[in-house]
């Protein structure tokens, strides 16, 4: 039986009507390295996002489905974009402005952006690209920058303020199927080609509310948020649009990113909450003990991206500022769980909770997938990988333009959940914990050994500097832990003192048999363990390993 | 362009496993009159929901599109019953047993309903109606009450706690379109037959999610809300739906809605939120102030149904309770406003945002239409019928098993926005004021004039014991107000005495010409003016009128 209710298409162009209106009074403070920041409401960000569609659609000729793009910090231009694009049918596609400049010719091509809405600051790193990007027929360019570098380019080339200025406040929006694309974000994949994630008007409105739960975020109009998470990654954990839909106040750092200057607009400003990753809260740390500041405003920031260390979080806890843990990726629009502990507890009840990735929302499911492809339990001990479904989490990934949608297996389950890659254990009240990347796991006779948690408790032995675990083919059991070990100078350990030491904390059929001792682990250019080169040492017998008994 | 992201249906099933898994330790705190109250987790409700449908399935038959009702108090069983039947693909019909007898066998009968589910309490009130009800083939008997009373009823009777004990506590739930129909609630119009509101699926998630916003009620797991709003009345405006999305406690005052009850709930389980009409609050002050309690616990209530009189917002301000004004009806969910202040203001400043209806969310449009059928800027000074949109507002009404939906030309505009009734003004900033009904607002000469504003400016003279004014023809203006005084003992005024009183506050054009001394007003059986009467009695020559010049 049908219902009696309206079917009104959950969209993007509502929340900027609803921002603009209702919310017309909220501001977005943009960073601007001068004495004042820049100050405009959601009113005005709104009618500016108006005329930038009417600009696109009657100067740039962008229709409905063509793709346009941005080469932005975080800013109120920014915001203006991400309302403007989707609104009028087009796709906005943020370019993230830390990737190789391969991989950006790669996704531009790739994605057919037409339009490139760019910072002026940014035009360094644009100018050089254009040659290669043969469908970008318009270059936009926002806020302070040399705009000479794009001298001689073959796109056209826009100002900004130009092109907005005198246009119409108003845009007979289109209404739109709420499974249209609005948005796009590659994925900078280790191995193989970058992935475009194409969020839906549907995918984006239902986050939106999401994050504006108490679940979630849970900021209202009284509160400010400093974004510094990048719009270009994941939407900016989807604030622009969630503050738009409950008059959020936004400060945005453009391209001030630096621990002083974010100390400073701290205090200036006073954000009660903030978004970024552990390194950004790192770098703070450091910062406001090296020269004090009071940041105790931020009563409640969220943290994500990698995990938090737990010392940090303790550090900012006596700064007054609770980190609460967050997990997500480009594939779940990012919000996937959120670690506030449940009600009733003591600080140091909490603590188990919150050094956990968190709980679910009620619009993520979850299940653990074990060795053998069986559903586990949440008992807080099976470990198995993570597999998410919901309205924002993706089905697939953008095949091009003239492509399939591409779903590959080692991302996709065959009844359509996301395969996230991590593994953890989920406690029976759905308290998340990640404890390895599902491709560094080692499967042995059918279950599962933890890399990480080997080598934490490896590292934990004073005469160990550092320790990569890898799995390596092993006939009887298919794979087995090798133990590659960093000792530090002077140290006496060797291997069957290491894995008597490794016998306390760990079960016996998870010691690893093979071993060895090298110089240093090698990295990725971020500084992570680069298993794929340890596994590529030890096949082509480039390690000098012992195997114990 | 099609997204990349996945379709996963909006459903109450998606709320029923959220809750009981996530916010498993979550509570149910049902009153009972003894010394201690049930307690019942989300977690244990959760699983008797699914008992329940097993029961209901398997023992009574009941197949997708069924019509389940219930007649019952707020308590932990009636909860079950509203996740249980519209996740098995039923349909849940909340009885609204304060209606006339006559109604309440009217609409289970346009219904259709198989089964109802009854708390014992409740049995005198059904047993009478059972003869009338032929398509009521079981009655489940929840709680307790004289049973006896049912002895020869023609349907089946059971005990509600026999019949789910020992059921499988899993359920192989269907996978719904969120479109379909979840619950229905009837509204008593004062005219003509009630009529059958049909909630889907989507409605409940996208309301339930509002709920849950901070623009809205906001509340956290850490929250407990005393459910006073019947939930026989537009899903207990939709708590029970939300608390589950996000694992707010509940605390249920089954048929204990007396204001001593109430306190004595209020002090030993100290909800810091709670749900009411303003009638409760009245009763509640009063107990308050005769046998103080202290009550401060709720620092947020929201309180709609009627307008909430400024004096009872200003003494419960001084209990250390702040009310905040929502406004709805059954035909939005209801969540339609709510009155939060904008952020930075004083109390002070605060007070004339508290005493307006509040701001539509994200997920309502609005919008006001004036006496020519044009659309009203948000001025705060144009006054018209208020017009919604928005997935959980009404787009038609139940047609019957086999009639085709109703959609009235009075209730739903041509492009399918529901036409509220009532009449008022938007602030520029979206706070919405109502100052009338549509039906009891003057259309005098393409103007509207308010009969309420008319009534409270003529009720501020001394002499004025009460006052209403009704729109009565005019052949000149159309429509012209008649003022019906009713006079204190004593009172010297006469009739140009009160119009040049009135005509200090209001514009001439606007000012009665029509007037009568009646000895009272007439009114409805809640209290209410019953304008009705007095038209009729115009009409039909029964007042004795004085026109002034």
């Amino acid at each position: 039986m049908l219902s009696s209710m309206q079917d009104v298409p959950l969209t993007v162009t509502r929340i900027l009507q609803h921002g603009m209106t209702i919310h017309g009074k909220s501001t977005i403070t943009t960073w601007t390295g001068e004495p004042e920041p820049q100050r405009r409401t959601f009113a005005e960000a709104g009618a500016r996002a108006t005329q930038l569609a009417n600009a696109l659609r009657d100067e740039l000729g962008v229709r409905e489905d063509d793709r346009v793009a941005t080469l932005m910090w975080n800013n109120a231009e920014h915001v203006e974009a991400y309302f403007a694009i989707p609104s009028m049918g087009a796709i906005l596609h943020t370019l993230n402005l830390r990737l190789p400049v391969e991989q950006l010719i790669w996704i531009v091509n790739h994605a057919n952006d037409r339009v490139v809405i760019a910072n002026g600051s940014l035009l360094p790193l644009l100018a050089p690209l254009l040659p290669h990007l043969p469908t970008v027929e318009h270059v936009v360019v926002a806020g302070p920058g040399d705009r000479s570098v794009l001298d001689g380019a073959a796109a056209r080339v826009h100002e900004y303020e130009e092109l907005i200025a005198g246009r119409p406040t108003t845009y007979d929006w289109p209404e739109l199927d709420e499974r249209r694309a609005a948005a796009m974000c590659y994925t900078s994949g280790t191995t193989g080609d970058p992935k475009g994630v194409v969020y839906s008007h549907r995918s984006i409105y239902l986050h939106s509310m999401q994050v504006n739960m108490t679940e979630s975020m849970g900021l209202t109009d009284k509160d400010t948020t400093l974004v510094v998470v990048p719009q270009f990654h994941v939407n900016a954990w989807g604030l622009p649009h969630a503050t738009f839909m409950t008059g959020i106040n936004m400060l945005m750092p453009d391209r001030f990113l630096q621990p002083a200057p974010l100390a400073e607009m701290i205090e200036r400003e006073k954000p009660s909450h903030a978004a970024a990753v552990p390194t950004i809260w790192q770098g703070l740390l450091a910062e406001v003990t090296a020269n004090p500041r009071d940041i105790s405003c931020m009563a409640n920031v969220t943290i994500g991206g990698s995990a938090c260390p737990p010392s940090l979080m303790e550090a900012y806890d006596r700064l007054g500022v609770k980190l609460c843990h967050a997990w997500g990726m480009t594939e779940t629009s990012p919000l996937g769980t959120m670690a506030h502990p449940p009600a009733g507890l003591t600080p140091e009840e909490e603590w188990p909770y919150r050094i956990t990735q968190g709980r679910f929302p009620a619009g993520v499911e979850a299940r653990l997938i074990g060795p053998a492809g069986e559903v586990l339990p949440w008992d807080g001990e099976s470990a198995g990988e993570l597999e998410v479904r919901g309205n924002w989490i993706a089905a697939s990934y953008y095949g091009g333009s003239d492509g399939e949608p591409l779903v590959p297996e080692d991302k996709f389950s065959a009844d359509g959940w996301l395969k996230t890659g991590d593994v953890g254990v989920i406690r029976p009240d759905g308290y998340l914990t990640l404890t390895d990347r599902a491709k560094d796991v080692i499967k042995s006779g059918g279950e599962w050994i933890s890399s990480v948690e080997l080598e934490n408790a490896l590292m934990a032995h004073p005469d160990v500097a550092e320790a990569a675990v890898v799995a390596v083919p092993d006939e009887k059991w298919g794979e087995r832990p090798l133990a590659t070990v960093v000792l530090k100078d002077g140290a006496t350990a060797d291997y069957e003192m290491l894995r008597s030491f490794l016998g306390e904390s760990i079960a016996k059929w998870q010691l690893p048999e093979r071993w060895t001792i090298v110089p240093a682990v090698p990295k990725t250019s971020v500084g992570k363990f680069d298993k794929k080169v340890i596994r590529r040492q030890y096949a082509e017998g480039e390690l000098d390993v012992t195997q114990l008994g």
